[in-house]
């Protein structure tokens, strides 16, 4: 890991200028776990929680969340996706649920902080579902998978 | 873990009816952390990231999301808090980045939500100014330490 | 229909101050409704939209769009929602489908624009996931079906 | 209306692909009105409602939430609105208020929809500041007139 | 001026806890103005404007912003206005236009960064309309004229 | 100052149409001012304001503003920053807080608005962290420094 070449002498944040940067399709995947008591997981997918569809509702709030990581990520750029899919699955072994979320553009910067956002939303919103039954659900493993696109290339978590 | 008594017959996404519920002040803290490369936090720490100061950015970005959590999280209610700090500590055995999130306020729903929302949003805007060093770094453990107020009373994580 | 009391002189835009009014309890219900060719209807009905699940992520919509209609609606008051619901039926012989919602709080101001809002965005959101295969849908009786609480006291439509 | 080519599998909700979509100069023109009293639409003609302006306010807040489309509809794309027009006449005959906006944009997606959104906080609006003589105004076919651009070519509502 | 009480030791940003605040009613009156050229104010009181009726849209503008201040400011505290207006007048001896604006809540926080922010979004928004005529506008002398309600009483500006 | 070309007949307020504008790379730089006591200011640049670090704080604010200008200026277009910077300094000799503001994008429309939303929304956070010990504060000189692209071409103040 060398020195990084375009740090603010200050070190004050910024946006960083991308308008150098080659407009290419870009896209980011990224993952990130529910943990939660058996029950609750079983309650979840029977349909049964108290605010209603967990699953759907968190995918939803997921994806919304993804076109809004530039409001709220202070240094992001804000951008035009092109894609956007959120998926969650059950994993009776955890137990708990697996989100699975990707993003897309052509544009000059990443997608990664898209699909994170979109990961983290939705884990919340399992959360917010699920809590009055288990309070001690804890979200787990919020990480890129991998991207795609842009100068630094394709991209895989090990 | 018995079963719920306000659940809605159809299984239909809703925002539960907390008119009802008693005003009383409530207080909520939450925590999470970022894991990272021992150089990406020592970068960090002397203030050369390349988007500028990582931590007090966080800080920041994550007392306003925890405004925007109903905005945010589909069944939330809109709630006026009193109180948020967020909190971000370096963890050298880590390596990475510990954030906690206080929310207070006085009304008829929990503030959970608005500590955790805090927490993710903070550890995402860390993600964001870092990653240009380190793509591989985890969003771990997020989660409700302690909860006061309300109906269901105080409540600790073990 | 007398004159208007408290209309400002110069006919100015401006939100009208009810820091005297009551704080009570009170409600409103809404409905609206989508006319679609009976195909659409089926598709919508048989879960083959190219979008996804309709009706589910209408109804969320709805419930969203009901917490940011101070937003939208430039002279409403910022409210604190304590309910929220909204429910989407089929109509076969409109043929469409059919929205009801219900906003209720304690507050000073009454919430019949929140309850219209969730109602409108949900029917836009099912005029977005079914435009693909029919663009001569139509939005149709947007209206308040009744209201309860504050001075002006209960009111039902015809 | 035959079988749809591109539907996910699951049915679950997602934000479909644009990536491959060529970037045409696109607009649409949407319409809808609201149906009030007659003596509801003297009093605005007058400019005497009780909130002031409604014409004026109603033309601001439509333009207004044209730009926030896919902050309210989950699935539409982000874009990036080349010009916004609402158009609000009196109809002595409906009597009411006839609202007409036209949205323009060059890119991958159409803007039917931020046509529609227009109309619809338009003739939200006109109801929220004239709801204080009128409650049983209703918002009427709100619906799509024309669309130009994209690969669908060129569409008119009968 | 004495020094503070309440500093957090570490200097780091947080929203103050105002739950042992007493709820009063609160009221600010803040004002600010615009400098332009004699010919670009004639063409604004004219109705020239190249995008129309300059000052009824920095109205609204300024009446929208207000509801939004706690999503601009990151350590203001989300609140619920109970009025708000915005007044624009023209000072031909300037030349320019005079924005003044009163926020008012019964709450547990005072409301001068909601008077401010709606003037200040009101000049901004007329710099926006007349910027195509007049590029070297200024906006002058931002200030609150007076607060009333709270602990520390009434305020004046001298 | 010749009469304006592509005036609305009627005045009414819209959004004028940008398609027909080459896209180029645009960039704005603007200014402001906050006057202030020498002791807040003193207060400030040790770092003991009561809300925290101001200076950081303002910085932030500013950034994240830019990026919402076309959500709270009702006329402005949408756009996609490429680049946004903040900057603000202490002049003891004011005394005060200036604050300086570039926005840079490859688009349409110019970005004069966006860096006077910072400057302005970066002032405005100064006021609030520093208000409970000088209430008499004002923000002064809100101007476009220069700007450079478009087809009206480079401009600077005087």
């Amino acid at each position: 890991m060398s020195r990084l070449t375009h740090i603010a002498e200050s070190g004050e944040a910024h946006m960083v200028d991308v308008s150098d940067k080659a407009e290419t399709e870009r896209e980011a995947r990224a993952e990130g776990r529910v943990v939660m008591a058996a029950e609750t997981l079983d309650l979840i997918l029977r349909g049964d929680a108290k605010k209603g569809d967990v699953i759907g509702t968190a995918r939803i709030a997921g994806i919304m969340a993804a076109k809004r990581t530039s409001d709220l990520i202070p240094l992001c750029h804000p951008l035009m996706l092109s894609k956007v899919t959120v998926d969650i699955e059950a994993d009776l072994a955890l137990p708990g649920l697996h989100v699975t979320a990707t993003a897309k553009l052509k544009g000059q910067t990443g997608v990664e902080m898209e699909a994170l956002t979109a990961v983290s939303v939705a884990c919340l919103t399992i959360y917010d579902m699920a809590k009055a039954v288990d309070r001690g659900m804890r979200i787990e493993n919020i990480r890129v998978l991998a991207k795609s696109g842009g100068r630094s290339g394709d991209w895989h978590a090990d």
